[in-house]
């Protein structure tokens, strides 16, 4: 029985009625304002409609009314992107799969677990680890983001160090196309499937090639043993020695992340501060897990890597609630800056481990320029940075300001060889930033492979391209020179 | 200065003109005769010529010149594909790679290395283990199969378990598009790189997408420590079971290894024996590596596991030369079939790992239908299974039985969801078995993209998706549909 609408706009009509249940679609004002935008908020633009589906089926049918009656729509998880990827653009119907939230099963001999695209990350590891197994991918968001958000934005997380990104853990994906087709790939699960690796490339699409339906994940046994070292040094270019002499040292920590100044000033005026002094200029969190028998080696190897690199302070935690109470203070990260500043803006770069001191000396500079403070987040072994520019969107020209200087601290990642985003996506924000790593050909070609999903691009439209202008004329230049 | 040519054909002087230096082009049919096939040698066809270029731009001009005359063109790296990838179906212009076979630079900071596409798998190894690292893919022809050929198949190895395919050690590539094009893809080196992962598109697309022209590699430093466990068991059942055990209880060996027994009687018959039993029906070979702390603790709870799964014998290696005794039997693998069968035919297929009895049950009947042996070398870990089909191409019809049982393996294969390669890709020898996994709806959006990179299909056409036939008429129908 579907939800019984108001509204005499016949595509409304249409597409409750396509959905099963109460509660099914939102398509008032007042309803859909709390979905103009997601985690990034700076764009805000209202839906036609959102709709609620239930099932596979339910998203086929939607999807290819859509595409029939030329709607632009769009998938939705929990709305906790942070580059704009959900924001409806173009007023799409948004398609929220909040209601396929269903554990489907759970292979423990295989390692293999199903789910449903709306099912909350955390829970995933919550259902299993009593059995003594969990999910690795952990995004700072994982008790609240989707594992179908994840899917769609390859999220990372403090763990991928070691892990991997999501894109690792997945197996297999079950796929509403943007004309309504329902295809299953990688069903095998998995590492080298024959054919082109097309779960690799819908793992990451930001939801421009397809809506996901299903999903097929890998999980890991607990590793029987883990342990956390906290490090306090007095300079910046100290801690990233440290950081590098631990993985030369042919150690793989589960996780290395490391705050600046301004970032432990948020933390520790956030929900949970542990104590970390204030003129500190970067702490250092190492966590090394596995077989009991080899984690104190490590450890204490760990302690004399940072000891001869002029640590101030630098001990392992004395039981597991201080391990807790660690991670938790660093997980407030984003978070904790609305406690020392009225907005902040996140970004999300990558650079080669080596170049951290470098590439923090140059945004010194741009925070300088911009009369703006600048935290610095730093998934130091993998090399992702996230610089948060802290401002007050009430003063005038602030937010203009912080924009340009987001943008300039992802030139400067790129200008190390490095690139624009490591977990958080494209989205609309980082569009035109596409150009600091990609010539219009390379655009083109990507832009390309779209259109063979997604043809006539009602799908997301508008989202991680740059805007075409350049690229239109240089492919119609190319198609020009093929046909003559 | 370009080799001169007595040829009158005018595209051999083109081409000739292409290449410098004295031996750069083969185009006489004695010296073709070498290029017919690859490590598959039931299809043989002669190129039209075979040509060596040293730099990146050569084989850019050659491209071209192959694009605007309309001659099929393909890439070659050692030869050493298994399923045919780089055999001239369609008398194709081979661009041979062998000549660009240098190591470009070597960054220890950030464990990357640079290297041409001809740069021979294990010299990498080689040139960077005195400094304490090493390069983890170790596909079984390492000592002579090329980089770029392991990129082109994705090419897994041993200890694939533990560290991931070929896929997963690539940071970048530059690829020379069908058209001439030259372009950088993954020019960051990081986990999630922003826009569509192209990176991952073209590694494991069999020469059908681009000739890649430098390869940016992850290298990892030496693990401190490595031991290895032998056990023999009286079943293939005990044998499968210990090793869904010693997975189960957390432990990632770096390779899980089994043989049957006619498997065995091959490798004991072979350059290497070792003396393994003749009448036992499984080995296992673990391998562990890490911490040296950590590793006697995991070798005594395999022993124990092994124990509880009624080995007959069960011990690890004595000293670094019985370890490195027991591998090099083992990489004999399918050489060494050649040592008890005139004839034998490699399959590889992947089944989750709880399946292995079920299918080997199915093997033997096969078997025995075709009355031909079957032996089997499987990666157990990752659920990777190697049927060798022993036959004697001299005796009539024995040839054609032995590739119906070989397809009638990976049907087995797929059968209990798994899939028909796990790591020798699917060239000319397992385009119809494509089938077994994919729709003909999967099989076209696959060749749609295909299209994107390659559209007048004249790089290694005729490789890795079944004839089109049925294909194209549904590809017909839905284009109908569409414009209807």
């Amino acid at each position: 029985m579907a939800t019984k609408v108001k509204s005499k706009d016949k595509h409304i009509q249409s597409l409750a009625s396509l959905v099963e249940g109460s509660y099914s679609i939102l398509y008032q004002k007042e309803d859909l304002l709390a979905y103009d935008c997601d985690g990034f908020t700076l764009h805000k633009h209202l839906p036609k409609a959102v709709v609620f589906p239930k099932n596979t089926q339910e998203v086929a049918n939607l999807v290819k009314y859509c595409a029939e009656n030329q709607l632009p729509f769009l998938a939705r998880g929990a709305g906790t992107g942070l580059s704009g990827g959900a924001i409806p653009l173009n007023g799409e119907v948004i398609i929220s799969l909040v209601k396929m939230k269903s554990l489907l099963s759970v292979d423990l001999e295989n390692r293999r677990a199903v789910v449903q695209p709306g099912f909350v990350n955390l829970k995933l590891t919550n259902s299993i680890s009593d059995k003594g197994y969990y999910y690795a991918p952990d995004p700072s968001s994982q008790s609240c983001c989707t594992i179908g958000g994840n899917v769609a934005e390859n999220a990372g997380g403090a763990h991928c160090l070691k892990y991997g990104v999501t894109t690792n853990h997945i197996l297999g994906l079950e796929v509403v196309m943007p004309n309504g087709e329902i295809v299953e790939i990688g069903k095998s699960g998995i590492a080298d499937a024959p054919g082109y690796d097309l779960l690799g490339l819908l793992t990451g699409s930001e939801g421009t090639l397809g809506i996901v339906t299903k999903i097929t994940v890998r999980i890991l046994k607990n590793p029987e043993s883990k342990q956390t070292v906290l490090a306090y040094f007095d300079s910046v270019a100290d801690g990233s020695q440290a950081v590098s002499d631990i993985i030369s040292a042919g150690i793989v920590p589960a996780a290395l992340e490391m705050m600046d100044k301004i970032a432990i000033e948020g933390v520790e005026a956030a929900a949970f501060p542990v104590g970390h002094p204030k003129d500190i200029e970067a702490v250092l969190l190492i966590e090394v897990d596995g077989i009991s028998a080899g984690i104190d080696e490590q450890i204490n190897h760990i302690l004399e890597v940072c000891k001869s690199r002029n640590v101030r302070e630098v001990r392992a935690a004395k039981d597991e609630q201080e391990r807790a109470a660690w991670w938790a203070n660093r997980k407030t990260g984003f978070g904790a800056m609305g406690a020392i500043s009225p907005d902040y803006l996140v970004q999300d770069g990558v650079i080669p481990r080596s170049k951290l001191p470098e590439v923090l000396i140059k945004i010194n500079k741009i925070s300088e320029e911009a009369g703006l403070r600048i935290a610095n987040i730093f998934h130091a072994g993998d090399g992702n940075l996230h610089p948060l520019v802290l401002f007050d969107a009430r003063k005038p020209g602030e937010t203009e300001r912080a924009l340009v200087a987001g943008s300039a601290c992802l030139q400067a990642c790129a200008d190390v060889g490095g690139t624009i985003t490591g977990e958080h996506g494209v989205g609309i924000e980082k569009r035109e930033e596409m150009r600091f790593v990609f010539s219009d050909q390379e655009i083109i070609a990507q832009t390309d492979i779209r259109e063979v999903f997604n043809p006539n691009n009602l799908l997301n439209a508008g989202k991680l391209f740059p805007t075409p202008g350049r690229c239109v004329e240089i492919k119609m230049e190319m198609k020009a020179a093929q046909t003559s």
